[in-house]
């Protein structure tokens, strides 16, 4: 069987900044040329980054990919590496690109080879749920393309191809001996051991190697992760690359050899397949390169990652140099403060002890200790005399100061932000967004929400796994453990306890995931065993807090289904806890 | 030829609310029974009010509208009303209901008739552009629904079927002798023209009349016009209901008689037809009735009455029974104020005068002034010393001053309405959201934004006819003169004026138009004649306020594209002012 030499770059591409993916693309061809490889490929959209949403209705977006495209051929032959045939996901059209209808622009993959675009493919299956809105953007293509490399036929799909499936029958009727699929495929969790299931299924059909190549890095909501790998058609895994890191993959494949007769313009009831005949003779491979395997991560480190990636990523992207926000003592900004110390580097974070007459003196000291043993700046803000001039101007009582509170809070973080350029971040968890246990323009005031998709329980979860971590490695345990032990409050009023107005955490986060991430209903969770009156009760509060999560910021999704872009429902709606 | 009474229930239903929703179509049905009609048709998606959005993907949704039909069925025959064949739309479902994928969840209009359905038509072309994404919800129908009424062949379509034409190219097959089709279609200007042109060829390709038949009301950022008509194959409008208002239109229709042939089972590419009798005897018609047509609206007028009826009922519907928002004697909170009380009355509107330091003296009187020419609750708050309280806290000066002016506002408004269980409306108009010159969590705060789609060029039109309005009816002008007439500024620093730092308002909205409704490129604009630099600058401020839109109240939907749902950018984005 001839071998073939194939280099993956796991990038990390910046949605609209095509100098910048085209550097990261040309140093990948430099790399792979001088690793000996006969084939480069990129993620999907590499060149754009992913997902560019309405930029794709921009005329001068998508002429700026395709000419883009054509001068980072020419360059990557300029590098002196024209030989090397390079994919590069990018965004095409071929038709009149209109808002209204999308028609015409594609998502594309073009190989490169001696400075020139040797053909265009264009993506068959478009995801359209979750947080995809393919169909409002693309159309679809029904060619299938081959290219014969060192005597091996190898096709080419985009992403949600894998999934549908139809370009794989017709790389199986083409009898092509390896199938690239590029992609830019989110993290969720569970999402790997998927993406694992169906391309192994798809090599199994096939009878050949399938690469997965995903995408690194984090954009707004969402955070690609890696973990490319490349399976075989007995279900073995040939090689694969670290999780939420860049890489460049390198393998040596041994791959069917091209048949002898004319493979080109097949065809099936839906689309037809072009050979594109690149060099017949099997390619020499000199010293024969280890198959390289990454290690596996556990649950939580996983999503620690995955947290810690979309965070820095999304600081880094826009501009930032620093984050700042309230660290209250409790869990939420504890967790928080960890993550922004992992992600940029602790003396890039600045955080703020707003202490109300209702704070604890632990709480005041839990911020203090864990901002020492973090290494961030930390301050002192006192909220009363603000809180007072306010309630001196208006006769308010209750709800209305609780509020308050929050929100002198929020108006000191963005002074703070805006005298000094600090990104604010909003500390809030997915069970607070999910019931409305946030004073909105208040705690839930920020940029980012790093920690917005992950439950309560997971909070505690992560910070009892991040200090073992901690430990395991011989450091100080980052978050003190009466942060982790004392019953969670939103010290609003005296004594309050989160436990007051809601069911344990184990309980609310059990009917979230029901109602939220499954769309069950009300007799689905009662089925489960939840008490019916609370789940009634926790219903109506994720109905009725819709409207503030409208305006809430972004944050990194973890689940099957986060707020934001994921989940759409209208704010009028009197469809109630059902 | 054999005639037809046909009433269109021009209807305002509430998402969510089916018991609501169905008890609107009942009153329509005995209406129609009491007027003599031979059918009744209603809105797209009549019983479970449009767009439900992610309502589509929870079974138990799906399953209530399901059962709520046929009990509606039940219901309308149990009036007496059940010779009447009334048709509904709703959301049915024919396989599993995924929020992966939302297969099996039907866009669906029932024909109901002696307590039953008769038949359930599934939508065919669906809309995934702008505002809209049923691509993510339904599936689609491929068989076409004629019932044979009075000897006459009524076919049922829904909404985008008229514009992508499929059952209307089944319906001239099948000879039908009239074509009903149901809408929820959203306001913008200029679509009834558009709406009536698409119909008036229809009529003309089939040869029989087409009923036009849309919602009425405000859903978030929709606001349905109704304006529901009826065309001939001449082109000529047969009759006509009112734009903004709910009404039971009325209309005898000469129509062609159904062929003596069997015109079932029809067939195209991709759609077949089904014929149901009903009844094959011309129907009898008493005291023929007039055709009635609604007036025309003048452009400011119709734009008027978008922005009135799209905060009417997000105010009554989300259960709110008063407003409250600052009024600083500029523009856009005084037009702000004359819709809310146009929409729900004077005395539901509170306002709040908070001026600062910079606040000239003709602002406040400007604003005492409208708000006794309007008859609104009027109150002052100081901001100053709230201001000086925060600065004695933290050490800020500059821009972030000035945003703590609007925050100190902002805080007092949640304030009062956390008191008093106001909502807070946000008075931003387009150029300000587009350009990001509003401060987040100040000025922006609130829970709608009437004007949020309404370019400030715009504004002032609206402000200047609706005195005009008033003069007419010989009303006093609600506006000052000199609210209109004086230079706009934010008042956030000495002698501050917006067009220190933003091209006049003229230049300024002729690039958002184009920028943003448009998807224009910085060449199309310059060729358009808009200096380059300036266009640089407006479309990079625009790219940059991503962030803060994102984070903002929805607010009425005016124009082809307004900042919403219709408008979807990454806020991570390095493709600038291009």
């Amino acid at each position: 069987m001839p071998t073939l030499r194939i280099a993956l770059a796991q990038d990390n591409p910046v949605v609209g900044d095509l100098d910048h993916n085209a550097d990261l693309i040309r140093r990948s061809a430099s790399a792979a040329t001088a690793a000996g490889a006969h084939l480069l490929a990129t993620g999907e959209q590499s060149l754009t980054g992913y997902p560019v949403e309405d930029l794709a209705l921009r005329h001068t977006f998508v002429e700026a990919s395709r000419d883009r495209l054509v001068r980072l051929a020419a360059e990557i032959a300029e590098d002196g590496n024209g030989a090397l045939p390079v994919a590069v996901g990018y965004l095409d059209a071929d038709g009149p690109i209109s808002s209204r209808a999308g028609h015409g622009v594609r998502n594309a993959l073009a190989l490169l080879q001696d400075g020139k675009v040797l053909f265009r493919y264009y993506k068959h299956h478009f995801p359209n749920y979750g947080v995809f809105d393919e169909e409002r953007y693309f159309v679809a293509g029904h060619e299938l393309h081959l290219a014969r490399i060192g005597g091996v036929d190898v096709a080419f799909t985009i992403c949600e191809d894998v999934w549908g499936g139809v370009p794989f029958a017709v790389a199986a009727e083409a009898e092509a001996g390896l199938v690239v699929n590029i992609n830019a495929s989110p993290y969720e969790q569970g999402k790997q051991e998927r993406r694992l299931a169906v391309v192994k299924e798809r090599a199994a059909q096939i009878g050949a190697p399938v690469i997965y190549l995903n995408t690194v890095g984090g954009q707004d909501e969402l955070v690609f992760d890696g973990g490319s790998f490349i399976a075989a058609p007995d279900g073995s895994i040939l090689s694969s690359a670290r999780r939420f890191a860049a890489e460049l993959l390198v393998t040596d494949l041994e791959l069917p050899a091209a048949g002898n007769g004319d493979l080109a313009n097949h065809s099936s009831s839906t689309m037809s397949s072009v050979l594109h005949v690149l060099s017949e003779e099997p390619a020499a491979v000199e010293a024969r390169i280890e198959p390289s395997f990454a290690p596996d991560l556990d649950r939580l480190e996983e999503i620690w990652e995955a947290l810690r990636l979309g965070l820095a990523d999304y600081v880094e992207k826009n501009g930032f140099k620093s984050v700042i926000f309230g660290l209250s003592g409790g869990i939420d900004s504890a967790l928080t403060a960890v993550l922004a110390r992992d992600a940029i580097g602790g003396d890039n974070v600045h955080v703020v002890s707003m202490p109300s007459q209702y704070s604890s003196s632990h709480s005041i000291d839990d911020a203090a200790d864990l901002a020492e043993r973090c290494g961030l700046h930390y301050t002192v803000e006192a909220i009363q005399p603000i809180v007072d001039s306010y309630v001196a101007e208006v006769a308010i009582s209750g709800l209305a100061v609780e509020n308050l509170q929050a929100r002198v809070r929020g108006g000191l973080l963005m002074a703070l932000s805006n005298q000094h350029g600090h990104l604010v971040l909003a500390p809030g968890n997915k069970s607070e967004y999910a019931v409305g246990y946030s004073t909105i323009y208040g705690d839930a005031v920020g940029g980012f929400a790093p920690i917005k998709d992950v439950l309560k329980t997971l909070v505690y979860e992560l910070a009892t796994w991040r200090n073992a971590k901690a430990r395991s490695l011989g450091q100080p345990e980052p978050i003190p453990e009466n942060t982790i032990l004392k019953p969670p409050s939103a010290e609003l009023r005296p004594d309050q306890k989160d436990s007051d107005s809601l069911p344990d955490y184990e309980v609310l986060d059990g009917i979230l995931t029901g109602y939220v991430d499954g769309d069950a209903g009300r007799e689905d969770l009662v089925e489960q065993g939840y008490p019916a009156d609370v789940v009634d009760r926790i219903a109506g509060l994720v109905d009725r807090a819709e409207y503030k999560r409208r305006q809430s910021a972004p944050g990194t999704k973890i689940t099957v289904k986060s707020f934001g872009r994921d989940r759409r429902l209208p704010i009028t709606n009197r469809f109630r806890g059902k």
